[in-house]
């Protein structure tokens, strides 16, 4: 809503140069909806808008912003200016951002960021991809547990601009050991001569910096923490878990079941986003397994209808048919594969960014590369493991090759046309979808053998 | 963990009759870790010990327990001590827990609650399942605009104890008409002396009683609240909506994309508590218009080969190899629903209470309900759509029968085996099952028309 009206002012400021006009946008609205706005600018106006705001502001933003987005951004900003950027960023979310980056690209950056910043940044950046320590962010409120509560809260008051949260404040002993926790509603229900050490909980449920974000999800879930204590293996505290990285971590673990679903290996980023040569060795190993059982199958047919082999006369069409199930199979499989990346990517995708036409496009490029790489398949199967002729061969190869293709673009339009006649784009169930490639899939296996061998 | 060491000693106690021992039991843990605890148990178990503690900890633990489990100790519980329970349950957990309940219990346990409470619980249970109304809670701190921030910081601790959260304090105008939010950690960092009126953000986002859930839930993980303020339509606050409430519904979001992936139709409820004919039904449809299809491309088949008709000679097995598509799509197709279902619910159950074998045994029930469906189809299609002999659309049945049968209990099998191996059963795509379950298709078939019409 607020997309469609601000955006023509922010063109007009643009042309003008209006810099005070660009500084007073950036403030106007919650820095979450003024990124939602800029997210469907030009990478470089983002830049010149977000240069005019106040720096404090101008990281509330960027930190809004998409990752993706945020890595073009880098790309196009002045490396000065966007080191100042990263000195005030959140640590998780910077941590997050520089994992994206080249590694020259980062090593370039760092020399620019203070020394405290920088120790940080190399600490986080060390944790491996898939543990606590990825995602936590080290800005935590914490006291000694021997002050009273009118005297943490005067330290709080201290704390407060530089963390995450302070609703959770954990009380730490020596060498930063973890050993209570008192949440900010505890302190305020207290009265201010209490004895933090009395009103702290000391049995604190936390998490290990090496533990999976899986299961600092479920903990936080669980327990409708607004944060959970990171700690190492001596129990010091070593950063926090926020409420709001749940979110993204249950969706990308149910996201990554969803692919399995569909026998494609788990992408890391993105679908849009993922080079087309990734997206087609993740679908095409599993395509290819399942060509193999399609084939024993075929081996099956033959058994019973005993057509096969070129010397053979018995029935015209008996070596068509050994090949119907990896015919229909392949066009099934590589149509429920597209179907399901597409419908995903418009459920969680900004289409400002990506065009429909792109993800057709995607899907048919796809298509060509799976499609050849089974279409051999096919035919060396044909050839070498039925015995039959080069001609026959042939054709069960370019049929293949044909309904991989419609596969993969039926599995992008039909899911597209419903999302733009405004129903639900998942109603195309991958079922529905390989069982739509079939019956195209027969037509053009008995066009191609018309063709070729004239059945 | 705390499972296996605590659970025998509770047993102990009950054996014991031990109160002051459950009473501390329910003191010692985290309530969300007690009731973890408890879920093992039996319901009647449950109770007693629920009963051995405070009515606040007793609350706290209740509402820390899956929803049917909440369903199953109502009609344990008597209905006086429940409705003590019920009164003090949080507005957003008490109306989801009457809702899942029958009209008349309802309407027995209304009487017995106080006349504040039973209004609250009658205006949330009017909110549609599918809004936010039916997911928020009443219990939101609020202040009036004339207050400074010492009185308001006394003010809210007098609210406190009553609030989901303190964190969010909402500003009221004339008729609860929601004119600003200020956080707590605003409230702490300013001067006692302050105005809350200079402090407070009179840009307030806040969501529509008739919203989504799925649009409130999308808002807070964009904005990354805490809580979310729920207007009606003059502006008025009724509710606030919490981080906590999220999880579900983000995970509910997908979880529903996923079954129509499957071809289901999205259950309401988890799979395991889903009645039979529910799940059969939500299934059938969708097998029923696949078969349809494969019924088309058997006709297109029968144009090309020839085949069919009980008349024709031609080649002897041309009427089997017509039903090929349909006979491998149903099994398939029923197999891909089982494994999506079973996968998702060992993902998302706790094992401790539905068995490995139970799960199997649904899947087998289920096959046999719609097998029974299918294979009438496939008959009735087979003697009256394509003329086929009786003996020959009865092997057309009868395979469409056990294949699928073979389907449901592979479905759910295969998946169940790798988990218990420790591995992921996600890898059981749904299309490897579909092809495995083709490759047994087919020898089914086949045997099955040896056995009738000795082909």
């Amino acid at each position: 809503m607020y997309k469609q009206l601000l955006q023509p002012d922010l063109w007009q400021m643009l042309q003008d140069e209006d810099e005070a006009g660009m500084a007073a946008f950036c403030d106007v609205l919650h820095p979450a909806a003024t990124a939602e706005i800029l997210d469907g600018l030009e990478t470089e106006q983002i830049w010149r808008i977000l240069s005019s705001c106040p720096l404090e502001r101008r990281r509330e933003i960027f930190e809004f912003l998409d990752l993706p987005l945020q890595v073009e951004l880098v790309d196009r900003a002045d490396r000065t200016e966007f080191s100042k950027l990263l000195e005030v960023m959140s640590s998780d979310d910077r941590a997050d951002l520089l994992a994206k980056l080249d590694t020259e690209h980062v090593e370039a950056l760092l020399p620019l960021v203070a020394a405290a910043e920088r120790n940080d940044i190399r600490k986080l950046l060390s944790f491996p991809d898939d543990s606590a320590g990825a995602i936590m962010t080290t800005e935590y409120a914490s006291l000694p547990e021997e002050v009273s509560v009118g005297e943490a809260l005067d330290r709080l008051r201290k704390q407060a601009p530089e963390r995450e949260t302070i609703y959770y404040v954990y009380i730490l002993g020596h060498g930063r050991r973890l050993d209570g926790v008192v949440s900010l509603r505890e302190l305020i229900l207290a009265k201010p001569e209490a004895s933090v050490a009395d009103l702290m909980n000391r049995d604190v449920i936390s998490v290990r910096v090496d533990d999976d974000p899986e299961e600092v999800a479920q903990v936080i879930a669980r327990y409708d923490f607004i944060a959970v204590p990171v700690v190492d293996e001596r129990n010091q505290l070593v950063g926090i878990v926020t409420h709001d990285d749940v979110y993204d971590v249950v969706a990308e673990e149910i996201e990554e079941d969803v692919q399995r679903f569909a026998a494609i290996e788990p992408l890391e980023d993105d679908y849009l986003l993922t080079p087309l040569r990734i997206v087609a060795w993740k679908r095409g190993g599993w395509l290819m397994f399942l060509a193999f059982v399609a084939l024993v199958t075929a081996q099956i047919l033959q058994y019973y209808e005993g057509g096969g082999g070129p010397d053979e006369a018995g029935n015209a069409t008996g070596w068509m048919i050994m090949f119907l199930p990896l015919v229909l199979a392949s066009g099934g499989n590589a149509g429920s594969q597209s179907a399901t990346l597409v419908i995903r990517s418009l459920a969680t995708t900004d289409r400002g960014r990506f065009g429909y036409g792109r993800m057709v496009l995607r899907e048919f490029n796809v298509g060509l590369v799976l499609g050849g790489v089974l279409a051999a398949t096919g035919f060396g199967a044909a050839l070498v493991w039925f015995q039959l002729t080069g001609m026959q061969s042939l054709v069960v190869g370019s049929t293949v090759y044909l309904v991989v293709l419609m596969g993969t673009v039926i599995g992008a339009i039909f899911p597209i046309t419903f999302e733009r006649q405004g129903m639900d784009p998942a109603i195309m169930s991958t079922p529905l979808i390989a069982a739509l490639v079939d019956v195209m899939g027969v037509v053009i296996y008995y066009s191609v053998a018309a063709v070729a061998v004239g059945t």
